[in-house]
């Protein structure tokens, strides 16, 4: 591997190999994200068989391989297998570190519904069955133009406001425990470092610390994730098209439900006149995952873990991410917890890596989290 | 050839093939546009040698294969050789009758203003060398909405109306002659044709006759040929873009210059906060090329030549689409006429074609042409 470049000779063969400022690490497809925590669980379990200990917690194992996919066979499992699934925690192992070594914990996740807008072209206009020629334009609608205005409609140009009425009613703010948790968090929480790794040289917003921190984590937001129509390969064409196709996701903050959201967007086109031009189509859905520290044991086992193998966690109210954990924490309704020492990254790249020392410190990690557990 | 699916084993090659309807016809890339009547326009040349008589005017040819991509090097072209092309009248051929035989004359172009708007991540904001996760677009703006909400602000939702200052400043009323064809026009021209020619169920106006021809010959458009931004393929994946494209066509009706329409578009995206976000790439521009009738023999004796043949001409004041006409009526300064009997269709298309019957009146049309110019 140099520098960003994989040279690897097979992606997903795996080789251990020296990375800068990281030192050996193995890498390979899905090593950090994540088959790597998981291989280092299994190892943690072997290591209590190699010294003819018995497990310190009854164990059951659900492994699931379409998360990338969206999870959609998940909740009817969960649903499925409700009694059988039913446990004192839930346990998502991943690494935890970043590249300092400084251990993150975050205490959920965000919810997301994700669609796409359709138009075509009908009875209220536009070309029907194929793009015909720009000229017409001067005379029949153009599909484009209508999503265009649609999505407008929806926020406002400055990208801080969303027009979606209702869109903010379900917030709720921040818990005691949360304010808690970001004024200590604004300790060690450094803007710049998220500029950084992301290309970006300025926030949507003038804010700092906490200000800004509460953004992050409790505004939920209206993104374009893609969009198109017509040509768009080189050169010039012209075209009246006769269908636009936009996919957008709402990421959903605590008490938010991705139901409610799906209907205020089709309510939102429908007062603007869009109902009869604009098709909706939803997909992944789920809503977030909010989890306690205090009164947590699963996460308040792993705190006590982390400070028991000498790191002192930053946490998180939740991650800015989503995933679907609402399955153990809402519909199971079982203390959830996710972390584990370990240190990977470039999640989805060729050259995905995690390092040897800390894939060791994973696994030293999970057998004392299984103890500490056992303990509570 | 089997309805609208290519069956002819080259399309390069041309075959002639019974076509329902229309009977035969030489189908091949290009035929129609315009390969065939070029050959048809040598091949009437021919006749009068074959019948030992001299050409009944001079003749020079200008010959050009680039119009498809833009006719990017025809204005240097003419510029340069200006002494050399000047002549009487200018005749570009093409087949001029629809499917049921009839003729249509077009006495004129629109202009065009082809652009691409890009947006990308800068000190602004945004996302600056490549797509981020999705969950960012909680604190970071997007290039996407920045695209969209520069658009939206140029028209009205009913696409009715562009709201770009001075966009409506240059039209000019038709003249007293397009008034007296728009009448004349009004007894053969059926908007239903348009409709079902185009797949459209219904016209952006609700008017009818001559207001509904002055909406489609005077009104100039901004259309959006092209957009695209983010994750475009099959399937979930959130994504905060760091790069939105839009290519963009405006028609420019008789008396609108192109370079005043891009400076206006420019002024708006300034006046909309838009300068430092937007770059504009302006490629194909050239103006209107309006002929008139009565005063200008090159049309006249093509009327003429249709009723000698015994077509009456049904005579529009110009054509809906564009062409680098203006260089033969505006910087040339030569009285212009297009078309010839004939007919094809399919422009661009794999079926591309053009009638046997119609390729034979289309020779006989340019010989009686050539011999009605020399009598002017």
């Amino acid at each position: 591997v140099v520098g960003e470049t994989w040279d690897v000779s097979d992606p997903f063969g795996g080789e251990v190999v020296e990375l800068p400022k990281l030192g050996p690490c193995l890498v390979n497809r899905g090593v950090y994200n994540s088959k790597g925590p998981l291989a280092n669980f299994f190892n943690a379990l072997e290591s209590f068989r190699a010294v003819g200990e018995p497990y310190p917690v009854n164990l059951k194992f659900m492994v699931e391989g379409e998360e990338e996919l969206g999870s959609r066979h998940l909740p009817g499992f969960v649903e499925k297998y409700k009694d059988k699934l039913q446990a004192d925690f839930a346990f998502f192992p991943f690494y935890a570190q970043d590249p300092n070594g400084k251990v993150i914990m975050y205490l959920g996740v965000k919810g997301i519904l994700f669609m796409e807008l359709v138009v075509r072209g009908g009875d209220w206009g536009g070309p029907t069955t194929r793009g015909i020629h720009g000229s017409n334009a001067v005379w029949f609608h153009s599909p484009t133009w209508v999503l265009l205005h649609a999505l407008t409609s929806m926020i406002t140009p400055d990208q801080k406001h969303i027009l979606i009425d209702g869109f903010y009613d379900d917030i709720v703010p921040p818990s005691a425990e949360d304010e808690e948790l970001l004024e200590r968090l604004i300790e060690t929480f450094t803007p710049e470092t998220q500029l950084q790794e992301n290309d970006v040289r300025r926030f949507k917003y003038d804010l700092t610390g906490v200000d800004l921190l509460r953004k992050y984590l409790y505004q939920p937001t209206l993104n374009i994730d893609g969009i198109i129509s017509g040509h768009t390969a080189e050169g010039t064409k012209t075209l009246l098209p006769h269908e636009a196709r936009a996919k957008i996701d709402i990421r959903l903050v605590p008490n938010m439900r991705p139901e409610r959201m799906l209907q205020l967007v089709k309510d939102h086109l429908a007062r603007h006149g869009y109902a009869d031009k604009i098709e909706v189509v939803a997909s992944d859905a789920y809503p977030p995952a909010k989890t306690r520290l205090r009164g947590n044991p699963a996460a308040e086992a792993l705190v006590k873990t982390y400070r028991d193998l000498g790191f002192e966690p930053e946490i998180w109210p939740h991650l800015g991410g989503s995933a679907p954990f609402y399955l153990f924490t809402e519909v199971l309704n079982i203390p959830t917890a996710m972390g584990g020492l370990g240190h990977g990254g470039r999640a989805h790249s060729p050259n995905e890596y995690a390092t040897l020392e800390g894939m060791r410190l994973c696994e030293k990690s999970i057998a004392t989290y299984l103890v500490n557990l056992a303990a509570t």
